[in-house]
């Protein structure tokens, strides 16, 4: 799409080089044929470095952007992003992709559905139901249980079981918000990349990113009914137990475990070797690697423990 | 069903009128054609205007019923309504109803299935493994990914997009126990009503209702793994965050933000434009709209913020 | 498996009888032509009563093995347990086993998956997408909703409702650790066993046991997006509401309730007739019966209500 159709679709000017816009993309992450957004402020000293094409940004803000980049001015960024987004969301599916291409030696159901596009690799088993999603690459010796859903685009690697009903790659939970309270979708266009070795349970969601990945490194362990929002990149080696709930875009380090019922709130990082107990909350970020967590407001385990022998001393 | 057999069936007297009986339904909402109960002491004030043709009611509750309506007396009321449900449950499929009716322009995968009875509108996708059961009518321009299920009856809007492995109508969790402590199934006649706009993520379940519909209004915004239980009423535009879990009957008013793994207990009202921070849990209605919450038991967000403060000063 | 084949695989010693070996079991539980293992020293007083043909252990327990029992000693005997658990796990589907058996009158839908070996009562309804695995066995009049699946090797009794996208024998969630961190998968070769008038919500995960059986007792009702650890027995006419979380192997007695997000960790004893509140946290073995508990860490409801009532007062 060119530019000016991009201009044209969220009715502000234009004024600069006309070029192909291929897709939509952060600030920092942006290519020279790519558009972004600035809608919080936290952001806004990106916008003197940014790459992309052209920016969406409200009238204030026009100023900081790079000379390079196209201001797009309107009045509600992130509004006029989700509309946006729309029009760069690949189709579901695609009749036009090659045929779907199965290595060596695997066991395919005839109940499974694989779209076109997709490569699995070889000794795979993919059992019945289960819906493999358009250009989704599956590595060596992966074993999928029935009923699984893998959206269009995702990745996973070598050695991976995933179990029934679990599904990778639906929509992050995004969408912006008028001033009538009314909401608007923003296309999740990014995928989810699973490296080697990793087991997911059953009844699991891990949700595509927005732009680029959310990521699940080498050797993780999740469990049943786990919630994995957009953008996390979970760490090699860790384990999140049953029911856990991981808001957008926060970072784990290798071998954190988490607790059953255990939840992050978005955005933060967590140090390696971390331990979360059972319905621990994480509401900040954690830096220090290797200690052990409870409660909600999180504390250290021990001052977990003395937080409850004085409260029980209350009702005595 | 004769009235006559309802009472055999109950193994209850009946003396009156032996029409037709075509449903069982709470005592406000009874036809002249219905059954109704009452086994709590809440609705006993409903008895003298109800229009059911009769109901089940232990025997010190006769003479407060209207004299329109028949009395059904039973040991167990409930008990009795639970046996008496399974009577007007329709059946899962039928393959008298017409062949299904899909609209225009609709990409519907030759992996789904489509009962007999259910009506498609124009431009829909339905990807594989899908279930759209009984009866089942869905409006234009929708889109359903893979291993969704929805049950017989329910309906669902304009552009509406449901993710991966989501159900859709599953029974409420409703059923009488005996004084030996058994269970006896109460069937769950109602639907799920989902209106126009709304997004529903994956892996989550929306119970149909007893009787009636459990309604999820415009514009809603359901994230993955939620649950939402029978008879609730979701307000326009609101939004439930992952793992969020709603009891049955409560009522939200537009706009209600529900934060991750909040939850809410049964029958309540909250007003609109209240938010919930994640884990609340909401045991009281709210009526006065607007405000923020935290905790469990639920209080204002600043007094949840102060109550931390100080027990962080207990264990210093 | 020769005896001297499964210490050839965990490179270890291997002096007495070169018997066959067909599994692998707890040390209670083993019978003569088994493996056993002890990793937890909880377990070692068994060790002198095992009948297992042979017992994998680190070297300083070796002398306290029953002499019926050959020795496999290992650094790691959780993570040799581990390697072994695979050469133990049968396969996901066996083409050599019998066509399914159906009973009479059944509905089967044409788009349900029913492995080889599995053998199906009379009246049973299973629906679209369905998967039963390898050698399961169903009663009569059960009922099976779309995408549910169901592993190899389990049992379904008579007369039970199981909800769609439901998963009943998923691997629980079981991998030893090494010192580097990294995780290595144990096979979950046991099975889940479901007695007769079970009702299983929507979107809801039974792991299968590692070793022996899940077991899910008579007249159970369980909600939507609950999980249910390995090895656990729910006792009979017990009541699990919407999104509680059970780790591993807890006993549970008769009409045990647990309210919406509450929780049990493992190995736990839970008295029949308890009460646990929504949200209620179990971490210690409960040994009278009929009480009612709330709060985590996990107190008497009314004790609860006093602490919230204290807690209440300092913020005032």
């Amino acid at each position: 799409m060119k530019l000016s159709e991009v201009a044209s679709i969220l009715q502000c000017e234009f004024h600069g080089k006309d070029i192909e816009i291929i897709g939509m993309n952060t600030l920092k992450d942006a290519k020279e044929n790519e558009v972004s957004f600035v809608s919080n402020s936290k952001y806004v000293k990106d916008l003197k470095d940014t790459n992309a094409a052209a920016v969406i940004l409200s009238e204030n803000l026009a100023s900081e952007l790079s000379v390079k980049s196209s201001p797009l001015v309107t009045e509600n960024p992130y509004w006029s992003m989700a509309i946006l987004s729309k029009y760069f969301a690949p189709p579901i599916e695609d009749t036009k992709l090659p045929q779907p291409k199965i290595g060596k030696n695997c066991n395919i159901s005839q109940q499974a559905t694989i779209a076109n596009g997709a490569v699995i690799g070889d000794n795979c088993t993919i059992l019945a139901h289960v819906y493999i999603g358009a250009e989704v690459t599956i590595g060596n010796n992966t074993v999928i249980y029935p009923s699984v859903t893998v959206y269009r685009d995702c990745k996973i690697g070598n050695d991976c079981m995933i179990h029934a009903n679990t599904v990778i790659g639906s929509d992050g939970f995004g969408f912006a918000t008028n001033n009538l309270g009314e909401h608007k979708k923003i296309y999740q266009n990014g995928n989810v990349v699973i490296e080697d070795d990793v087991e997911i349970g059953s009844n699991t969601s891990i949700d595509r990113a927005v732009f680029g990945s959310t990521l699940i490194k080498k050797g993780v362990r999740i469990d049943n009914l786990v919630q994995i929002g957009h953008n996390c990149e979970i760490g090699e080696y860790c384990v999140m137990v049953s029911q856990v709930g991981l808001a957008g875009s926060s970072k784990f380090g290798r071998n954190v475990v988490m607790g059953g019922q255990a939840a992050a709130s978005g955005h933060l990082e967590v140090a390696a070797f971390s331990t979360f107990a059972a319905r621990s909350g994480i509401t900040n970020s954690i830096k220090e690697p290797g200690k052990t967590y409870a409660g909600f407001p999180l504390m250290g385990h021990r001052q977990w423990l003395k937080l409850q022998a004085k409260l029980a001393r209350l009702i005595k």
